[in-house]
């Protein structure tokens, strides 16, 4: 196999762009035509034959628009006889479509999974999936790749005192992650409970741990209206807590999440990955680079070493080994 | 199997529910849900199991939505456990990608057909299809209609005087279909002649077949900016033309269309079919519903009975034996 | 189609013989052979050409055999034309391999979605899968049960007096389920809160919930071993609970659970159903039985009724129509 | 991947070997057999395994028989391990059967293109499609060669004097091909009008374009019994043209063609290419050989190299940029 | 389902027509055309929709022409929404090339199958597979019919003599069909014992069983050119058997045949079945129809019976019931 | 790609580390775990990216939980991104339900074909087959492997005396094998004449070939129970033979088969390979080893060299030109 070639929607253009300064090769152009009648067309304008081609594309909005851009990249590289052709989704948004909780529902988790392979595509590379169980729904190989220890280092490489302070979880159903989290930066580890009101309400009644004159950093795997952890921070202010940290590996910010956070007197700081385009006019807004972590995996794909020892070993507290737990 | 169910995505519910008042069933209902992540969700109301389902949405803009949305709803009646699911698609948009006419570019009505047929589409009516070659892009059995006969009948008739009148071809190339449309009338056939000018601009610099002082009937199969359409008006007005009727299957009139057409003194008529929505503000508009003909198509699928008989033997003048070419 | 034909692998064959007996129709047999370098074979004495064949198998131990008669059944089924092919695997016991937690490690609950697919299967019905996520590894139609109905209905029914009884799920993460469960006795709900001790360890810590002198009815999906629910009853005896019964969907009972199980003194009855064979020895054992379930989903399969309203609407309190969270 | 493997079945050796030598690699040997119930079976002679393997065969008559050698050869060259199987097929005959315009047909384009997938090729290279549309039939890469070129230096480098020449397509409406041949050797193009006198018949009935006292250079795709051919010479000659040159790339000469084609008075010269073997007793015959051209392809395909700039760029006449046109 | 429509090439017509008169319907026309580049295309002349489709033709010279026809018009049919289509291939004379027994060879019977798949058949019925392995090459069902019930009822029900008589078969190491056979007919069994006698010859050097002064019924499955039956005569001559009847299924009678069996002493009669056309000019032959048995296959196949039974029970010397040995 | 990778189940790993010898290669580490409900995990503990794996396991017993391990691997391997997936089973005990020798029974030998290529299969090495065409099921390349050659070598190179020696095949109808074996020792052969006793039972009746006053060395594809073998050795008793060595590929010895080859006085050796584990208590037990062989294949396929040039020509007495015979 050949040289590396990288292509980029139009979804996140920045993001793709520092990917490949990391891995030093250009980004490819790609031409995405709109035809008068509202349909796409797709042309790479690089030689793909017999390369390695990455297409990079997260599924934000306008969503079915840049899911409809990726498919034809796809196509477009496997009818030009690329030797294998790689989806780098950082955020796979339909994930959250992932089981039938009502009768003749549409999955739409697996059906984007099986239309990405329909399209041509050999392997998948992702971040942070809303459920590990989505790794299934796709039949080709996906390296799932993960931020935590990235945004551990952000709170702990910056020569911040993190005494007295919590790391919290917005779902205690959900906490595996935070509590790895928290581990990372050697923290204690505190959650909310969610609590189902009615069949179509859940809100969290009760914070589970002590936040008490702690501050708290509190982590999600995508912060989408806000509206879940607007709750969440008013129940920890409730609790005693004199300020938090917001960080999240999808930051998508939307409908009223900016003005959400903006307002909530509590917050010190909100962190985020670039898997998504930034947010406009979001204040204490940093974000946090994945790109070189993705451009770290897709060199180790391209030259066949493993990706999962990207997050073993090197600094124990970042990403201990994972092991399976028996059931 | 069992009952006939009829469901529509959100393009174009109007001819969706047409057709279910021509077969005499209820249109089933359908829960179109988009999250804050602008992903979609497709969820039927009705009982698919076992069931002959159609699924009517034409692919017109936003065209991407309307895919997807129209994807999700064969999933989840395929998932549903549907007998059969058809795909009743009366504009299929994508069929203009039907050629690599450059290098490394997508193939979309190869794409797009094979999307449909992994999210579980067992069958596709569809009309006038913008090459007839994209029928064999399918890997399931395509019905392919034709709205020549109804729109004929429209000319025909209503008590319309039709001496002195030529049906006209924006392009000799593709005068097939008028030929026939004329044949139908009784009248003879003229054509645009396009004259390539440079790469990247094709212009009619002539008319073949005499127009002069005849009233011209102009056929195509779609109209989408009107471009090629004005063009020819003016070089009929240029030989003589004292006016002309515009008839097209599939009335886009996207982006200068409306304005372009009002605007020319040539016009007395302009009619479509609704195999897509009506547009707004087009003076003269007439429309030619081709709704009873998807509702006799689908019976016909139903029970059992040819779908090309439907264009067969009635009405000599209307479809006669299309036979084939020895080559 | 014709006629409902019912096979049964070597499983469970009085679970078989139970479902027969509802739809009112022969259990039809089988024939498996094994030779003697340990191969297997299966031949199907009923005539299956073009009738709706269901083969009922739930994936037990010895899991592996009875994995492979399943597969065999369902290729001599297609292989003798029948309609339609449902494998009815009452417990789906590879769902628990549902996600890739650690490196180059396979992923079985997928692994054997396919495996069935490619021996044939149209549809699979099953129950209570490990986690709903799972429907989703499947490329065919899934009709997934749940036995949360039929156990409240053997706690309600039978002139049991519930004041001051308390639903306890052994783990707050996945308490949905049993909230469920508590709405239809009309109870309050608690929960085991699982702490991470060590990286390969997790011990419930805590419980989420008053149950200082109220009688517990706990919940789970399956009981293996019981050593987390060992764990649990510990709790809530130091906890105040005077005393526990226990409920599963699936008792599989085993290594120690049995002896353990008999053991604890918390314990008045331990609930059951019958989707895997009854443990021997086990005191206070009650099984449910779900096979009137199984018998009217494939009753309504066959006759192409809607299996979910199996589960809507009868009773309110039973499964109230259960609504889709906005996310 | 290792080395370039060239086989060729019974159809066309002569144009493999000499593709071979332009590659500098021999042409690999097979056996066919044919048995006494007349099914034929083909060995491979050389190892083939993880090499690039080409095997060439133009789809000539005998057809089905050249068409079976070719599946056997590519199942044979799969099942012993080739890296990669590219069927070469400078005639894709089968290309003609590209519509449904008759109710039940079979669609030869796209079933034989199905067919040469499911043999084991990965990859097709062939010349003039008789539709550009039917490189969609395929779902595996096609490379689509153009002779236009190579039959545009025939004229213009043999130090012929075109001055008064003119290039005519037999079909106005296919005269896009036409027109890029005229643009190459800088010369004005004509076209014969076709008007369809009944339901099964179609004539020239006119020549547009100026033709008189010019000499013409005929440029078509195929020439099978070249009827229309030599209906269009007599049209030219009633419009005052002095002689014709006919030129095309699959130069077949069916039937009665041989005949026809010697006896017209107006002819000077026959030029086809050899992707199809050479007609018995055709005076003023012309080869111009397209090998070279293929193995440029394939030596190209084979480094990674792109096929399209193979057109592209050298000299601006000879292959122009060829744009996109807007839809 | 609807009605059984039965088509067929033009392999073998009488053989269909006769099928369709034991089934009571109609011989529904096809129209088979070849186009002037002997391109072939195939039209069912009849409404397939939601039909239950038979398609009639046995693999006999030519053979890629008859094995092309078949494919077009299984894929005629399942684009005409055919419901099932039925390939019925009386003599599937791919099955010969059932193994590799040379390296890089192609395997024809596999390769015909998944052709045979990918055009769309749902089920095959055939007789007398070369080997009974072949049925494993399908993905699709099988139905396997036998003849020999109905060669022994020939021999047995025409008031013939049978005192004396023995069957052979040609090759000891396939002799389990003359010993079914022979038990049929209450005989004993002989057979010729084939010694390699070089790598690439194979002689019949002795006969294993008594055969002197016992007339011969010799059974074998084909006979093409019939060299190892003139050879086997021979043998059976010099071992003192005074005259020989000859029956196989398949009587292709192919190249010296014909010839060879008229020019033996020893035959009395040659008795084969019209799976196949009947020879010219061969002497002595007698054809014994399996029509019925293909007819009432078919019939049982479109009312859901079972096919097995049709050799199962009626004549306990007819069929008995084929036990499985254990290994 | 890069290295080779060897990986082994827990079927039979002492042949794994000797063919990993042979490559000069470690045996990577692979942790199968076993799971409460009896279901299985596989993980590989060696990095496969972009590497050519190549797993051992013989489906010897238990055969299920094998192939379970073998599917697992072959899975984890897949989504792992290895560059090709190869399943080295030297005994393929499946093969032996290679026919429908009865109604409505499963076909072992094919459905565990397809599953192995649903796992991820990219290609299969095996060893002597039980019937050549079982090939044929698989729709991956098969390396098929013969250990005739090895096996002659141990009677040959250990300065045995030969003379007066026959070889002996169990079945005359099978004795193929035993005449290449025979040819490659320059002895004679003789075989068993298996004669049908009942339906259900199979008897040797006799030896066909002189073996008085000869010692045999008898050949088989494979020892099950042994009761085939001991019959013959009965049968040559009675015809004089003094003496016996027995010879197999496969060496299950099941059941009571050691006991009664223990017990036979004619015995003087049993050799068997390494193909799967030895037996317990085998007296005059030879294993010949076949691990060499596998490694030399693993070895050229890596490389790309020919694996049928393994058994041609190096020494003509040994793995002759095996030349197809014409049919």
């Amino acid at each position: 196999m050949r040289d590396v070639i990288v292509f980029s929607g139009s979804a996140h253009r920045s993001l793709a762009r520092q990917i490949c300064e990391h891995l030093g090769v250009p980004l490819s152009g790609v031409d995405i035509a709109r035809f008068s009648n509202d349909c796409l067309q797709a042309q790479l304008l690089v030689n793909c034959r017999q390369r390695d081609v990455f297409i990079v594309q997260p599924l934000v909005p306008p969503t079915q628009e840049h899911l409809m851009e990726l498919l034809m990249m796809i196509d477009a590289a496997r009818g030009a006889s690329a030797a294998h052709v790689t989806a780098v989704i950082p955020h796979y948004s339909y994930a959250r479509s992932d089981k039938k909780d009502a009768s003749r529902i549409s999955l739409g988790g697996r059906l984007v999974a099986d239309m990405l392979v329909t399209a041509g595509a050999d392997r998948v590379i992702t971040m942070a999936l809303h459920a590990p169980q989505v790794h299934g729904f796709f039949s080709v190989p996906v390296d799932h790749l993960t931020a935590i220890g990235a945004l551990a280092s952000h709170f702990r490489d910056h020569g911040r005192d993190l005494t007295d302070h919590v790391v919290v979880s917005p779902d205690l159903g959900n906490a595996k992650t935070a509590t790895l989290f928290a581990r990372l930066l050697g923290l204690p580890v505190a959650a909310g409970n969610k609590q189902r009101m009615a069949d179509d309400r859940v809100v969290i009644d009760s914070i589970v741990g002590d936040v008490e004159n702690k501050r708290a950093i509190v982590l999600d795997d995508e912060i989408a209206t806000g509206g879940s952890m607007i709750e969440l921070l008013d129940k920890l202010g409730e609790a005693g807590c004199p300020g938090a940290d917001v960080a999240c590996t999808h930051g998508l910010f939307a409908g009223p999440a900016v003005e959400r956070l903006n307002a909530h007197s509590l917050i010190t700081e909100v962190v985020s990955t670039d898997t998504v385009p930034a947010p406009v006019g979001l204040h204490k807004h940093v974000v946090v680079s994945v790109a070189e972590l993705f451009a770290e995996a897709i060199a180790r794909i391209h030259v066949g070493e493993s990706v999962s020892s990207l997050f073993d070993g090197v600094d124990p507290r970042h990403a201990p080994p994972q092991l399976r737990l028996p059931f």
